[in-house]
């Protein structure tokens, strides 16, 4: 298996100004062509380092794969350092000099001097135009038949290119075959999920691997399989264990098509040609704002109220001063008048509703920082149910919310017990 | 200024399973006192590596921080690697043997002799007992003055001991005088504040250095002062510095304390007693679920209104059919009427709105994907205008506007022209 090192350049990661999540999506796309992730390396951008860092990673590895210093800023130097490593010069990409123009051209600036120097490429290497930002990325070819791929450390920019350009090349490079077999579940912590797994797990030869990616919303899981080319018995036996593995996790699964949550959601409503509105107190826009990412949401969505105070609650979606002064805000009783509230005011086949107490303060013994209420209500059918998801801090309670909200649309759309 | 360089152990990063949070929160602990992070490292868990990897860590670092590979399993390997590496034993540290003998009781489980392993550390060094987790962490005296710091991988685990004990070992280490002045900016682009700093950062003395840190919703920047202690002079200068910087990037600069725009719109309705209310077509709740992250927001936030489809738009927010028939749902008389009608349906102070075409289907010729119409509304005052973003992916148009919005509000909240 060839042997790849991802260097990342540049001080903001090392000084903590940002989090590194391009290392780990590079990380996820090599193994899934079947190359050897050897080593990532992290650097302040000195032209020294990089080139001691790049002449070391060349000697130990097939690919070499950098991110980061191709803006237009005085410490962006990964290229000039390069030039200087290879001793060769920088020109001009002509696509990508075209590309920059009519990009800034496009945002009413013009492209200076500085900027345009985001086109230069190595003589002799292959740009890559940005499909997304300014500047491109590039191929060079090293001695040895090893290659090295500059990327940009913006993480959409760095997608963009490697998804665009990339991608196919190290498919080419690995000479693996690789086929993955995708699982997304709700409702099962990842230990849970290994236990179950265990007998499972060993039984795999040495070329099937499992791969766990848990979050808040969803755990993905991925049974790889990576052989030589051309082994039909892999393939088959292959095939078998993706079968066996469903069959542990069935009660989980929510999807074989990489789909999150809000896209099943998504997906069963358009099938079934309803409409949904939503009311949220606790998660404050975030639920539906989480559906509002999907495009094309708004065949299925109508809108949603935000009910953060109690004057909305009473006069937009009809909650009851009895029901407030009663019960409280964060209620099943609430609850569910909200999600009949939202149902009516905005005329929608179904209705879901969040309250809770999302912290720091606000608990109380009887309701703790973490309690929250779930509804959902249709012209035949209602549903509302309380939850204690304990102290977390605020955001991740919110993303638990909505899981646990669309969940719940999930099983009622697909007739499955609440 | 004394080298740092941290090595991650284990391949979960490598292969994609967990992005690293513990390396920027590290790197930027390390900033603040004044060391100088030479190199990160992250290598997958064989003996061979991580030996390698430390000596020449060693040879060119004065401080070395490792994370991962003190659990119980079968890959934690890190301690057995280092005393092979120098020649040592393993030993076992009472405090932590007693500690995990404790921590397991309190859990109902027996501490095995598995489990016990982890209380092993290297012999002459000093072992720091896991506030919140079980294995212990431990720092080596390593010739020449130098030092190794073995940290667990368990993010809470290793911030625990690292605030505990290292911290403050670090600083005294350190021998570094730092200071930093953050900047918060809005509407500049990374590339334009670069190209109005140019020659003020050219004026810098090599003990200062600009940190550029952007995103779609705001650039944070910073001027880092990185001394020997005790030198008057230079302090004086950074302070001089600081107001220079201010005074160049005056017109953008949101805040000067680290706040991000939802915390600045926040303190200032609070500061000013406003309340606000928020209607979202293409932002989809997305603005105000930008808000509620903030903890207490209820004291200024009332409620919003996601009127993603038309009839929403008519009855919840008064958007009449003539608006809708003659300028259409994104317009600027269309955003005008949400601003107002959710002031009205809220009973408000402010009322904004958002209206416009995410993509990446909907644009015409006229209103093409990327246009947005924004407007403010309160008793006396009224705004509202069109943008042009151009083509971008959901999620970033929306957090573009959300950024715009949030700024508008900012503006008028401070009596600055819009």
């Amino acid at each position: 298996m060839k042997n790849v090192e991802i260097i990342a350049i540049g001080t903001e990661v090392l000084i903590g100004q940002t989090i590194d999540t391009n290392s780990a999506w590079i990380g996820e796309k090599l193994q899934m062509v079947g190359l050897n992730i050897f080593r990532k390396t992290t650097i302040v951008d000195t032209p020294e380092l990089i080139i001691q860092t790049l002449q070391k990673a060349y000697e130990e590895n097939d690919i070499i794969i950098t991110t980061g210093g191709l803006g237009p800023t005085k410490d962006d130097i990964t290229k000039t350092a390069i030039a200087k490593w290879l001793n060769k010069k920088l020109v001009y990409h002509e696509a990508s000099v075209q590309h920059i123009q009519a990009f800034y051209k496009k945002r009413n600036r013009e492209a200076n001097e500085l900027v345009l120097k985001m086109a230069l490429i190595l003589e002799g290497s292959e740009g890559f135009v940005n499909p997304v930002g300014a500047s491109p990325g590039m191929m060079i070819p090293l001695p040895n038949h090893k290659v090295l791929f500059c990327l940009p450390g913006v993480p959409t920019e760095m997608k963009a290119i490697f998804q665009t350009y990339v991608m196919e090349i190290l498919k080419a490079l690995s000479q693996r075959y690789t086929e993955h077999f995708h699982l997304h579940l709700t409702g099962l912590p990842e230990s849970q999920a290994s236990f179950l797994l265990k007998d499972f797990e060993n039984s795999l030869p040495e070329y099937m691997s499992i791969a766990y990616l848990p979050s808040y919303k969803l755990l993905k899981m991925r049974l790889d399989l990576n052989i030589e080319k051309d082994n039909e018995h892999a393939k088959q036996e292959f095939k078998e264990k993706c079968q066996e593995m469903s069959s542990i996790l069935e009660d989980y699964i929510i999807s074989y098509e990489q789909e999150t949550l809000e896209e099943v959601v998504f997906r069963l409503l358009l099938e079934q040609n309803k409409t949904l509105g939503i009311a949220e107190s606790c998660t404050g826009g975030n639920l539906i704002g989480s559906l509002v990412k999907l495009s094309g949401i708004s065949k299925v969505l109508i809108g949603g109220i935000v009910a953060y105070s109690n004057s909305v609650k009473q006069k937009q979606l009809g909650v009851s001063h009895e029901i407030l002064e009663n019960y409280g805000a964060v209620s099943e009783h609430c609850a569910l008048q909200m999600a009949k509230g939202v149902k009516n005011a905005i005329q929608s086949d179904i209705g879901i509703a969040t309250t809770g107490i999302a912290g720091p303060d606000g608990g109380t013994d009887l309701k703790p920082v973490g309690t929250v209420c779930i509804a959902l209500f249709t012209k035949n059918f209602e549903f509302v149910k309380t939850y204690h998801l304990g102290n977390n801090p605020r955001e991740i309670f919110i993303e638990r919310v909505i899981a646990i909200a669309l969940e719940n649309l999930r099983r009622y759309l697909l007739g499955k017990p609440l």
